[in-house]
C-alpha cells in the first residue's frame, strides 16, 4: 500500500516517550503532568457511571457541559455563544482540530500555519488534498511577522491557523496581533482556526487574548480548547470547539462521523466541576507560574540558556554551550546519556532554522523537576 | 461557508433520539442498551483513575489491551496478530472506520458499500474526494449479490466495505460469502474494510464469520470492532482496528492525528475485564437471543411483520398492514402518535427501495420491551 502521508512517521511525542521508557529517563518530553486531576473530578466520573451515564452522549456533547463552556466563554472573554448551536464537545482538541480542518478546507486550498507548529496540523491539511503554507515565527520571540502573512495570502488561502499560548514556545498573541489578523482576513473568505488549549496558562499577570475576545475575528473563527491541560488529565480526551452557527453546523457534520460522541461520564464530571469550582482554572496561572519559576531557578546553574516563557507549560532551552549538534541528535543523546527526555523543535518546522533549542515540560512535581535539573546541571 | 458535505444533515440517530425525548416516546431508535455495563468494568475505571492512569495513553493503545485483543482474535477466529504492529485502539468504531478510510482511500477512488449501509461510511468516503458505489442488498434476506459486486468493480475500486452482523438487518456473512469476496479482490489492489461491531451477537448457534477467519482476506483487510456493543457501554467509545502490519502503519499515521489516543482509564478496565472474564462475551449470544425471542413474542399479536434476525440487536419490522406511507413518514408518525421511536431505513440507502420497514432496537430491559410492545400492538 502506497502511503497517503509520505512525510509522516510516528509522532515525535510517541517516539520520545518510548525512548524515555527504554532508557528510564526523566520524561520532560511529551506534554503531560505527572500529578493527578482533582479528586472531585474523578469522583464525579465514578458517580456518573453509577448513575447510568454509560450510553451514547448526544453527538454534540451533553447540554449541561455545553452550557458551562458557554458560561466560561462569556465570563472570561466577554463573548456570548449559544450552547445549542455554537459549542461542540469533541474527543480531545486533536479531534476538534481535525474536524475543523476537514469541515472547511478543500482540495487545492492553502492553509497558513506558523512554524514551529503542532505536528497534527499539516497531516490534517494534507489529507484534504490542501497545502500547508509555513511561515516561520520570528526568533527568539516566536512572534508573528504580519507582513510575511500578508505576502503569503493568495486566492487559495482558506484558513489561517493560530496557536496561543504557543506550543512549543509559550509565546502569546497580543491584542495588536489579533487586530492585524482581523485586518488581513477582512473581506476575504478566510476562516481562522485558533488552537487555545493552554488558554488558562498565561503568566506575569497577562490576560489570554482569545480570538473570542475579538468580535470581528470570533465571527469567522473556530476556537479549539481542551480540558486535558486545564485539569491535569491529558488522557481523558475531552475537548471542544466554539464557532459561529454556520461554521459549527459544518464542523458538526464532520465531527458526527469522526467519533460521533465523547466518553459520556467525563462530560458530566466536567460540567459539574466547571459549575462548582470555577476557581480551579482561575488559579491555574499562579499554579503553573510557580512551577515555571521553580524550574528556572533549578536550571539556573546549568549551561542551558533559558528562553522566556510567557505561557503554556514548556521551557525552551538553548543547549549550544553543551553540544554543537542538531536538536534531534541532541535529544537522542540527552535521553540516552543525560537521562532526560526532551522534545526537539525541528519536527515542527518545514525548514528548521539553525537553532539549538529543545523543549522541556515543567508540568511536573517538584521531585521530578529536581531530578531532571540535577541531571541537566551535570551536562 | 459552502458545505463540503451537501448530502449530510444531522445523523438520523441524533434526530430520532431528540424526537423520542421531545415526545416522551419509548426509544427503540438509536442502538444502545438501557441496562448497564458490568459493575467490575466500572469499578476498574475508578481504580485506574485512582492508580493514576489519567495522562495520555500510547496513541496506539495500551499494550495490555492490545494483547488482550490479539488473544481474543486468536481464540475466536484462529488468527494470530501482533499486538505491537497489527492492533490499534481507537475512540470508538466510528473513529476506526474514518481512520481506515482516510488512510487508504484517495481522491478519485471508488469504495463499494452495501445499502442499507451505516450512515458514517459515505461522508468519510466523500471527505477523501472519493465516491461511494452503492450496491443494494437483496431483499428480504439482506444478502450480497456477488455478481453485482463483480460488475461494479472498476480500475478505480480501492475498497469494499462489508458489515457483518449487518446493521440494520442483522444479516450475517457466510463462509461462502467470504470466499466470493476473496475471489473478487484476489490480484487487485482492493482493501477490505470490515465493520464487525456486533461480532459477539450472532444467534441460533451460528458462528460469526469474521474476515479474520479467512487468512487470504485477513491479509488485505482492516477489521473494526468496539467494546460499546459488547459491554453495554456505547458511551465509553473504545474501539479498535486489526490489520496487517503495512495497513496498520498507514492506519496509525491517520489515527494519531485524528484523536491521538483514547480515554486511558477505560483501556485498563477493558484489558483487565477481557483477561478475567472472557465468559462475558461468550455468553452474549444467548443473552441477546433471549431478548430477541422475548421481543418477537411480545410483538406477535401486533400487525407488524417481523423479519428474521440472525445477529445484532435490531428487529426489522414491516409496518405495511398499519400505514401505507414511506418509512420517514411512518417513523415520525410513530414517535409522535404511537409513542415509540424507531429508525427508518431509507437514510441508509442511496436509492431506497419501496419497502415498508423500520428498525427497532431490542437491547432493552423487559419492562422497556413490554412498554413498547404494548404501544405497538395497539397500532
Ligand atoms: C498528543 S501528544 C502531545 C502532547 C502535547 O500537546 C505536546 O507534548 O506538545
Ligand atoms: C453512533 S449513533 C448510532 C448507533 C448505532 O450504531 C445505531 O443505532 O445503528
Amino acid at each position: 500500500i502506497e502511503t497517503k502521508l509520505p512525510k509522516v512517521g510516528t509522532t515525535i511525542f510517541s517516539v520520545m516517550s518510548q525512548l524515555a521508557l527504554e532508557h528510564k529517563a526523566v520524561n520532560l518530553g511529551q506534554g503531560f503532568p505527572d500529578f493527578e486531576p482533582p479528586e472531585p473530578l474523578r469522583e464525579a466520573i465514578t458517580r456518573a457511571m453509577a448513575e447510568g451515564k454509560n450510553q451514547y452522549a448526544p453527538g454534540v456533547g451533553i447540554a449541561k457541559l455545553r452550557e458551562q463552556i458557554a458560561l466560561k466563554t462569556e465570563r472570561l472573554y466577554g463573548h456570548r455563544v449559544s450552547p445549542d448551536t455554537e459549542v461542540t464537545v469533541t474527543s480531545g482538541a486533536t479531534e476538534a482540530l481535525f474536524s475543523a480542518i476537514a469541515a472547511v478546507v478543500r482540495a487545492g486550498d492553502e492553509v497558513i500555519v506558523f512554524d514551529p507548529c503542532y505536528d497534527s496540523y499539516e497531516p490534517a491539511i494534507e489529507l484534504q488534498g490542501a497545502t500547508a503554507v509555513h511561515i516561520p515565527l520570528e526568533l527568539p520571540s516566536f512572534g508573528i511577522d504580519w507582513q510575511r502573512v500578508r505576502e503569503a495570502i493568495t486566492p487559495k488561502t482558506r484558513m489561517i491557523l493560530v496557536n496561543s499560548p504557543h506550543n512549543p514556545s509559550g509565546a502569546v498573541l497580543s491584542r495588536a496581533d489579533l487586530d492585524e489578523l482581523a485586518a488581513i482576513v477582512r473581506d476575504t473568505p478566510i476562516i481562522v482556526l485558533s488552537d487555545e488549549v493552554y488558554e488558562h496558562i498565561v503568566f506575569d499577570g497577562a490576560e489570554h487574548q482569545s480570538v473570542l475576545r475579538h468580535e470581528e475575528l470570533a465571527a469567522r473563527s473556530i476556537v479549539v480548547s481542551s480540558f486535558g491541560k486545564t485539569y491535569h488529565c491529558t488522557g481523558w480526551k475531552v475537548g471542544y470547539a466554539v464557532a459561529p452557527k454556520a461554521l459549527t453546523a459544518e464542523f458538526r457534520k464532520v465531527h458526527q462521523y469522526l467519533t460521533f460522541c465523547t466518553f459520556n461520564p467525563a462530560q458530566w464530571a466536567f460540567a459539574e466541576f466547571l459549575e462548582s469550582t470555577p476557581e480551579h482554572y482561575l488559579e491555574l496561572p499562579a499554579f503553573y507560574q510557580a512551577k515555571r519559576d521553580r524550574f528556572r531557578e533549578l536550571l539556573a546553574p546549568s549551561r542551558l540558556k533559558l528562553l522566556d516563557v510567557p505561557g503554556g507549560y514548556f521551557q525552551l532551552v538553548d543547549y549550544s554551550a553543551i553540544r554543537d549538534v542538531d536538536d534531534i541528535n541532541f535529544s537522542e543523546w540527552l535521553v540516552r546519556e543525560g537521562g532526560v527526555a526532551a522534545i526537539p523543535l525541528s519536527p515542527f518546522y518545514e525548514t528548521a532554522p539553525d537553532t539549538r533549542l529543545v523543549r522541556l515540560c515543567f508540568a511536573k512535581n517538584d521531585a521530578t523537576m529536581e531530578a531532571a535539573a540535577e541531571l541537566l546541571c551535570k551536562l
